[in-house]
């Protein structure tokens, strides 16, 4: 992309209400900017990020099994009616009423839906199991939106649902989608540490949180430091006030605060803060039994379908990139979520050697597929350099002074690093680098 | 994908409603499934088509310089009041209240967003032109919604929206995406016309639609059989009733009227019936001047943009491509838009020669990423092959009886021929196909 011709709106100003490193930069950025409460665009960087995001969940959920499909956003209050869900929902489910005066509701999540889906559709022990997962909008109307994309009101999620014709081959599956969920979120390359979790509104046995290490994060966990045991507060402090409270603390606040708990492999405790990014659920028969959805099993005997659900918040995974990895500057995206792995920085766009070097190494890695930004733009120096770091660029090759003495300079946008590179090599850094 | 693994949920029920053969082979093909009146659910083959077709629109629309972004699909009311057109959309646009008694709506349309999220983010005439879209969830509350996917209430609608320093430029990126989207509709294997229309409720002066011709659409165009000139009749008759009154005519009825204009190229002209899938609009300054969008001209003076808009309607794409292609058993998707290329059909699953065969040829498409199903199920040749049709895989390799001599079937759905292939040539011969 030539950013001569992109639509990157940065700005130095800071919205009013962002407390966050990633609401500030990714505003800032020129990513997403806000249309109302809880309510965000995603401009054309931003879009590439989600998108990015959006495939890794994809491929990974598709090599695992999973199929694909996309329910209705808007969906009629009776099916939350049947599932008792239609009150205990409370006001976070919007509900909406159409032209005919007939009542609906903005999906915050789709269990409900997705039993009926399958219901009367699936009905032998034979075509079990099956796993049935979207990515799509969902609406929750939270009573204060923060935090930019981390609390906001309509957000891109994965939401999955699998079927079974027993406890233990639920089970299975619940192990599986752990799985596939780290491989998700080592690939963006994330800290990260599963815990257990309690299971909230959407109700079930066992359940299981991801969260990403950041000193942000809105929850407190405990994890150990020498085996994979974590668990979020909630799980372990039976007092909602004392949970709060530790809710309230500062990373550095907690890192002083003793565990009486001692991890059964005799390992350290520590407190972390984490954003929950993934939560996953046995679900058992609640919904199945609510809304007498069966299957034939092998005798013959109607029996309702065992479930687990798993979820992964893909817009909010935009901002926990950022609030993991940013520094005063701006944004560090890691390598499978950057907008672009290169940036290609002409320092001084009226020097023909330098824009010419700059047009032949930019068509050049386009061929090569390599996601590049040419920063054609007739500003200053230091001023396209401010804005390289904002955006996150991993790397910028400065095309400047240096040229006369046949040099250009790599920037890591992580380490801060700038490194000198023969230009006649710099073809071959770069795809090293990649 | 193995059948025997997939959701596929055929049936051979006509939903009562459904009178048009996309709404019925869609339904019956396990396609889409109707969660309230105009909201329809995409299953797995269902959501796979709407994908290839989402990811055409992108692929063509980014080549021609469009930047994707994605706006949020809840929008304050207080857009809709300053362009003026909260009144004047009507009861389709859909009004919420959210738990503040904050009033918003669900987008039928994207106009305002758009102008104010560029409106102060691009200033000088040094940044324009500029082409934003996107392919998102939109919502019209119909009156009476039916005929499936082709007037549902919640659809996916790619819109775009383009900004301009003068009118010139504007119709130059209106003739572009004509181009565009003659492109698009080109690789999506239809037979369209392009034709004048009426600008209607978007406003502006000139406007075109692209029409999928089919004998059930809802439209009726005039089109010239020696050029290209075509016009929605909406723009030669000024009398509403007549419009109606012939919208309301099947196709063979309009074939015995006359037509009493006369192309200027001397050809004749005739009535086609057609589906509108795009609609392109050269807006002016309607909406930038409405919502005080200005840029700075070569003279520093604020101008409003010249602005254009273009849509596409992705989901109901789906359903006219089967509107286009089919016969009474079932849906003929084109190369470009089927869910699986390849049916490898196994006659006799018991017989181990037919499934070794099956099992190998299967996994040599998918290693070279053919998009092949497995018809592994234990199954009747008979319903098996029913099924094929209704989903309609373009082609279908039946390894049945004839095995004994060495021969496998293809079956082309488009044509129902059957040919005998040798089985060592099969490989080879579907390589061909595709």
């Amino acid at each position: 992309m030539r950013r001569s011709r992109a639509f990157i709106p940065t700005t130095k100003e800071v919205p009013n209400d962002a407390t966050l490193p990633s609401h500030q930069f990714l505003v800032r950025g020129g990513f997403i900017n806000q249309q109302g409460a809880g309510l965000y665009n995603f401009l054309p960087l931003g879009k590439i990020v989600l998108e990015k995001i959006r495939t890794i969940v994809k491929e990974e959920l598709d090599m695992a099994g999973c199929n694909e499909v996309q329910l209705s956003f808007v969906t009629p209050i009776g099916l939350w009616d049947r599932s008792g869900r239609a009150d205990a929902m409370g006001k976070e489910m919007l509900r909406i009423q159409d032209r005919h005066q007939n009542d609906f509701v903005l999906s915050p999540t789709n269990e409900e839906a997705m039993v009926e889906l399958v219901k009367n559709r699936v009905t032998s022990y034979k075509d079990l199991p099956l796993n049935l997962y979207q990515i799509n909008t969902k609406f929750r109307d939270e009573a204060r939106p923060r935090y930019g994309l981390l609390r906001g009101r309509e957000f891109l999620m994965k939401d999955g649902y699998s079927f079974h014709a027993s406890t233990e081959d639920m089970i299975r599956e619940f192990d599986l989608m752990e799985e596939t969920y780290k491989k998700i979120f080592t690939r963006l390359g994330l800290d990260f540490r599963v815990v257990q979790a309690d299971s909230g509104a959407i109700g079930g046995e066992g359940s299981k949180e991801f969260h990403v290490l950041a000193d942000s994060g809105e929850d407190t966990i405990i994890v150990c430091e020498s085996c994979d045991y974590g668990a979020n507060i909630e799980t372990i402090f039976d007092n909602e006030e004392e949970v709060d409270a530790l809710n309230e603390k500062t990373y550095e606040e907690l890192q002083t605060k003793e565990i009486s708990e001692k991890c059964s492999c005799g390992g350290n405790l520590s407190f972390k803060k984490g954003i929950e990014v993934g939560h996953i659920f046995q679900l058992g028969t609640k919904y199945s039994s609510a809304l007498e959805a069966n299957f034939s099993d092998e005798n013959g005997k109607p029996r309702p379908f065992e479930m687990a659900t798993f979820g992964i918040g893909v817009s909010r995974l935009v901002a926990s990139v950022i609030e993991q990895n940013h520094d005063e500057n701006g944004c560090i995206w890691t390598k499978e979520t950057a907008p672009y792995t290169i940036n290609i920085m002409v320092s001084n766009i009226k020097d023909e050697t330098q824009m010419t070097l700059g047009e032949e190494l930019y068509l050049k890695l386009l061929g090569e597929n390599v996601e590049a930004m040419f920063d054609d733009r007739k500003e200053r120096f230091g001023f396209k350099m401010k804005d390289a770091e904002l955006i996150g660029f991993p790397y910028t090759v400065i095309i400047g002074k240096e040229l006369d003495n046949g040099l250009v300079q790599v920037y890591d946008r992580k380490t801060q690093e700038k490194i000198s590179v023969k230009t006649g090599d710099i073809y071959k850094h770069i795809m090293e680098l990649i």
